[in-house]
């Protein structure tokens, strides 16, 4: 166990530009804030690189952080530098990024959410806790999502990460492998022509896109796709945020 | 027509203020930001008290806006202070908070969303839009939920409150009420005692409880309703976001 107490240590800096894209690429890591996702990290072997962690917050702590080798005991002002929150909550751990992460499973039966340029980390992140509510197989974000793990995505998807598979990679490739195992692609549109989802039959397998929040998912991708769906609107408004409408469609669609 | 270039203008000082709670109430308005809901509002013919306009936005839209007798064109800088915003739309609105908001309906039958204790403005606002685009007849803001017509409730309902009726009253009185009507009142509760949803018959007859964000619909309520539902988690995430557990409920109950 190492204490660090200055904001200006190296490695206090490191993790603090964990926050963005660059430093998380060149360090195959990300972070994880609060007791709640370190715990999931640890309860599912995720491979923690360090933990930060408070004096107050090791002592309440400590025997679940017995089996991590990596423990820096750090001060309430290194904390908020590292989480970039005025009030932390005293625990952080450095979890890296699964290798798996842009390869293709070798099985790709079962229930897929793929992500289409969606670009609230918000939104992004509770469709994915979503999809393991859902017990989905996974989720795949495309090349030009927000990035899953950014801080925001992080905290929305509340360790779902750990619970299911999460891909990224290209939301074509993707509509090509799964229609080469027979799996069907569903799209989904604004649109009365559609497929009303509710006269889809449930299923275990198959892959459902969605799209942007202003322009959802790109034309070029629903001309692949198997079927597209829309969600009947009975009121005024014009659309469905679409984190409830993958919540909507994923309940609806999986047996 | 008035040209106002001050930010020190007491007129723009009052509509900066919309965005506290204790303006809103003494005024009896709020604030409509960017053309999309200022045209909602005109659609609706809302009670626009006043627009505040940059001359680019007027001229855009001026014929749209022949009908409003108090416009105000304003400077850039006046629109960003009045907005709280770096990059304006260009154009907002104060709009009357209706008389009837806390007023009961003479007519209950339909379907109601109640939110009770729902803290966060995001997921309110995410929530009534929902309760709109499902065909719901009002949503029902509980005494200690987000304010309805704060700023990040107004800018995630997207004018969802000039089509469907908006109210505000207590949780316990609306259950009492409905009851007396003979309409079923659904809790919602994450408990696998509870009756699962998927087992409940639509209905174009019935009001639904959505909680608060951290402890659910709280047990008082949960004792005086027709019964509780639960959507079954099928993966290993512990909860679903309240505002992906509407969308899922109100679609799936409402006939």
């Amino acid at each position: 166990m190492e204490n660090i107490s200055s904001v200006q240590n190296q490695k206090v800096k490191n993790w603090k530009k964990l926050a963005t894209k660059k430093q998380r690429t060149k360090e195959g890591s990300y972070l994880l804030d609060g007791w709640h996702l370190v715990q999931e990290a640890l309860n599912y072997d995720a491979p923690i690189k360090a933990i930060m962690v408070t004096q107050e917050q090791f002592d309440m702590h400590s025997e679940e952080l017995q089996k991590v080798s990596e423990i820096f005991i750090v001060t309430f002002e290194v904390m908020q530098s590292i989480t970039d929150t005025v009030t932390p909550q005293g625990i952080a751990a450095e979890v890296g990024i699964p290798a798996v992460y842009t390869e293709v499973p070798n099985e790709l039966a079962g229930t897929w959410l793929l992500m289409d340029e969606v670009q609230d980390p918000g939104n992004m992140g509770t469709m994915i806790r979503t999809a393991d509510a859902a017990g989905f197989t996974g989720v795949v974000a495309g090349n030009k999502t927000a990035d899953i793990f950014s801080p925001k995505v992080v905290r929305a998807m509340q360790g779902s990460q750990f619970h299911i598979q999460v891909k990224q990679g290209s939301t074509l490739d993707w509509i090509d492998m799964l229609h080469a195992e027979g799996i069907p692609v569903y799209g989904t549109q604004l649109n009365k022509e559609a497929v009303n989802y509710l006269d889809v039959e449930k299923s275990n397998s198959f892959a459902l896109i969605m799209g942007n929040e202003g322009n959802g998912v790109q034309p070029a991708v629903l001309e692949r796709t198997s079927q597209n769906l829309y969600i009947p609107i009975a009121g005024k408004a014009e659309s469905l945020n679409v984190a409830v409408s993958a919540g909507i469609l994923m309940f609806a669609l999986k047996k």
